[in-house]
């Protein structure tokens, strides 16, 4: 009977989108979040047991709610469209891989860990601002390629040149790249500098040169970000009202079209008007 | 005596806003916080008593100070409407709390401590500051949230994995998050890496995408309060002058609703000249 | 024949300017980074030896390449008038410097890695990147020399005061520098200022004096780049588009010139009206 | 003769702004420095001899200078109503101070380091950076003091309560803020709390929250900054061009009044102009 399960799907539609039950799906996932942590302290078998019981409690709720939610979509393959429902599909799924094992335990827990961020897909604030967050992405993609470029080269030259020095340090190109990473967040960059300072005393350019590239670049992708962000915030905010400077001047603007064609008007009257008199 | 209460009442208000008075009151919360301070440094019992004699003098004309703006005030409860006032009020009665027994001497000196905070009660330079800052915060909420969120996700995993390597640093959830705060301040981070690397050789990607994401949610969140401030401060610059280019725009927007009502009683006249001349 | 060489270069340019040769060139250029990188890992003869051979493959190619692109230029010496050309053909041909005895292996192959370089030279969004900071550069040219004024004076009185302490980090004003650029990132500066403190106790000024104006003036720098990037984003946006507030109000301005010409007119049909009535 | 007089300031003033004598200046104070810089190396007695008469050189050149500016000022104590005329004069007598006694060495050499800033007051630009500088200063006040603040209250608590963990970091309040200063640095700050957690388990909110204050002041303070320069920027801007938007708005703004007072006399001839028809 159709009419039954859209029914179904109605009552199940409006429980999902009540306020009280999005309070309690966060309180749990709060809850959910409490309950990783507490894990992680040592704790006896018996508040250990009670632990076991509330993840199953858990896991299953989030099972229910997901199910909720992908029923009442009035055509349920739809469901899978918003990236968030995949999202929050996934995270529930994988927390019932079952854990017998000794292998899998760690596994398993690493997987609860995730329902952490549920928070975000069901918070529409966080939703928003990681929507931003990957908005942004693409502007710095180059920027990104030129900064792996650059520690690309230097640390291939601090490969062939210091690896002979100190070989954990600068042993092949990828430990070099950490090490390079090490000198750019500043992390005691100056006992490394002063290592190889002892065979190449001029080796201090080489850290210099690479300190100014690195941050020069990481400032322009700042700036990137911020130009990027603030463009974006500001034509929103153009288009949602019309009452900044923006909007204002957009304002003027259409006026004077309507002013222009009233003059227009004027011309012709008065030009017929003396047409007319000179008859 | 009503009329002498209302009396009493104008005079005292006359001399709380009296200027000298007003820098009278800095002066002394300057010395308070000397005083403060030279308790902190070994001194001879002298020097010691007079300190104690000089902390008495401080207590009571701070108590005096905010009885007269207490009583001063027209209708006397009208003064805890003030956030700022209960705030002064606050640090000074919790200066009278009596010093005698011998564990109570800490609390008692650190409450004194916090009478330098009347310096931004005073002034108010540094009122509008912490205003401002006050109102900046609301913005950011969602972004510590979801700067909580990363940290806790990634104190579970460090929790769960290094727990066995080194559990001054991993052994729970809490103190995993502080030494995850240490590597986002950078603060001897290497020595964190390196240690689990000896059993993870691949751990450097999770304290590398540790850093990615902080520093970007946390440029974010720079962001966040600059465009704030930025608007803020734009909007009021709009509101106080109209000198700005924004005020000339608003300018230009109101007379052009005055020229189009004269237009249009211009194409009204000569409409009717037409017409007249017609006939 | 002058016919056939130009039917050549047309051929030449048709090949180079072709998207599929690009991709190749791009896909070499990476696979020329790899081969470098995998020199710097322990690796038996045998594929020692394809290394060897891979490289003379891609110094052959990246040859043929730059050749390719000399001729198909229609005036052959045209080619180095662009800087990006003269970039690429100075490290094509560094790569060919013979490999033979031992001390030019390291030269070499340091020389090879500047290869890596040619992926911004052959990219269009990274040699726009790379053009925006060098035209950035010149604004902070001033600020580079203010700094570098500070730094110098401040080593000079390091040098003078702190070399009998410790000659390892103030022996001479280049030492010096080095030394206060540790400072400057806050590389275990401490240790270098508790050092000095044991003999002068009010060396802390020294230090905290040199943060502060470094800070500040790289701060300003910082804004002096931001406000470059902005200003020239802003006024390109402007040029290229006439879409946004600038170019709303820039239209305002030209059509208000042809309002005011046809208010003109009007005024002078009036007047010669209101001449002939009075007639 | 007084026109004598007015011809020697004449001609000095001709050569004082001689674009070849000005050059002069700035190589003589770059070789000023690098004489200084020298005597930080060690150096046998006959280059030692070279210094000192170089020395003797460049300080007799200054002087002389100086005296030529000085006389060249029409009125001759207008010299010193200029700041950086001042600055240069103390510079130069300062040099002077006879270096006879051995406890005046170490004076003596410091006074001539600064000669240096010498350049600052000669490069146009760089004298234009440090007023831009010091034009900020006032807007920052504030944000000091409460930053200022904010250290002397943790500082005063860190002495109370942690003076008998650690007397060299927290022995009484100044020594406990230059500890804060680190702390603000992050140099080796989890050292210092790590010490304090021992005894005070909850010494972590200290240090985090204060961490959180100071990143957030300074912020604060960076945007006021940012804020502060470019509204100066873009006003001095709007004034100088009348190109930029700003620029073009008050274009718009003049004109619309022209434009008005335009269709004032339009409606004042049409109302005319129908009242004599009716007539």
């Amino acid at each position: 009977m159709s009419f039954s399960v859209d029914q179904i799907k109605a009552s199940l539609f409006a429980l999902h989108t009540n306020k009280i039950f999005e309070l309690t799906v966060i309180a749990i996932i709060v809850f959910s979040a409490l309950v990783t942590g507490a894990k992680t302290y040592e704790i006896d078998s018996t508040v250990g047991n009670i632990v076991v019981w509330l993840d199953m409690f858990i896991t299953l709720f989030f099972l229910v709610e997901v199910m909720i939610r992908l029923i009442s979509e009035p055509r349920t393959l739809d469901f899978f469209k918003k990236g968030w429902n995949v999202f929050d599909f996934l995270i529930v799924t994988a927390s019932l891989i079952p854990v017998d094992g000794n292998e899998t335990v760690l596994l398993a827990r690493l997987l609860r860990i995730f329902r952490v961020l549920r928070l975000v897909s069901i918070i529409p604030e966080l939703r928003i601002l990681i929507n931003a967050l990957i908005k942004a992405l693409p502007r710095m993609g180059y920027v990104v390629l030129l900064m792996f470029i650059i520690f690309y080269i230097y640390a291939a030259i601090g490969s062939f040149m210091f690896d002979h020095i100190n070989s954990t340090l600068w042993g092949n190109i990828s430990i070099s790249m950490l090490t390079l990473f090490r000198v750019a967040t500043f992390e005691d960059w100056t006992d490394v500098m002063y290592e190889t300072m002892t065979e190449f005393p001029l080796s201090w350019i080489f850290y210099l040169s690479f300190i100014f590239l690195t941050a020069f670049v990481f400032l322009n992708m700042m700036i990137g970000i911020i130009l990027d962000v603030m463009q974006r915030e500001h034509e929103q905010y153009y288009r949602e009202t019309g009452e900044g400077e923006a909007g204002e001047v957009h304002w003027i603007k259409e006026n004077m079209i309507a002013m222009d064609s009233r003059l227009d008007r004027i011309e012709t009257l008065l030009i017929e008007n003396v047409n007319k008199s000179t008859k």
